[in-house]
């Protein structure tokens, strides 16, 4: 599969990320191949903040073909390490925000990769919460019932 | 490239990802093969909140080989729409925490899909700032000094 396929996903569609992915909008890059392309977020939650987004246009991660899904969580995989050095970071996220609910700002996919520190509290809330009884069981059965992939 | 490669990275280590792999700790189980397992994880988030592990024990994204990275985030990218069908969500989020400075809890990665509702606040501080100008260049080239990779 080469990425040349989805080329038509790439159309003078007003998005923000293609217009940067051809080159009509500035970006700090950090990388790119034919697949990905890696920039600092220009609004960044730590030093360092990257987001990595395919060069064909995805609105989701679902929506991603196998291919596109792969390179882009290498490439993620791959420079977070390297950020964290270049910034001297203790660790790193990577997120992925899908649909405007999940804070989706640009509907082209992007992984972020965020630098953090110990104690930085960039993302301090977890609120973990816990199933009553019999609730994940049930949950998990209606997932599961829809669930039908492999390769 | 096949899984069983790496059957040594899944020793008796104590890794509580691992047990619940091997069986010995039981899981709400979304789906499994021969690489990756996602389960209900048991101080969810939100409804549906689920774990995706590869079925070896890496520490860290930037430690899984690619044929790893791209099994877990392909099953993230197939399991998260079916979750959000199933719990009625809004979008979701897919997270992948690295090092505890970065909240990771668990020392095997693991991939989040967290379901998401329009306003639920799960993840409501997003503390994004600006570079001071020629700050975010200073970054880029540090982390392109020591970037070299490629497919």
């Amino acid at each position: 599969m080469q990425a040349a396929e989805w080329a038509g996903n790439m159309a003078d569609n007003g998005c923000i990320f293609c217009r940067i992915v051809a080159g009509e909008i500035p970006c700090v890059k950090i990388y790119d191949d034919s697949w990905v392309l890696a920039f600092l977020d220009i609004s960044p939650v730590s030093d360092g903040h990257t987001l990595v987004v395919p060069k064909v246009h995805f609105a989701t991660l679902d929506q991603c073909p196998t291919d596109v899904v792969s390179r882009i969580a290498d490439c993620a995989s791959k420079i977070a390490p390297v950020i964290v050095t270049a910034v001297d970071a203790d660790g790193y996220n990577v997120l992925c925000n899908n649909g405007s609910a999940a804070g989706q700002a640009v509907d082209h996919i992007h992984f972020h990769v965020i630098p953090r520190w110990r104690g930085d509290k960039v993302f301090a809330r977890w609120p973990a919460g816990k199933y009553e009884p019999g609730r994940a069981e049930e949950i998990a059965d209606r997932i599961r019932e829809n669930l039908r992939f492999g390769r």
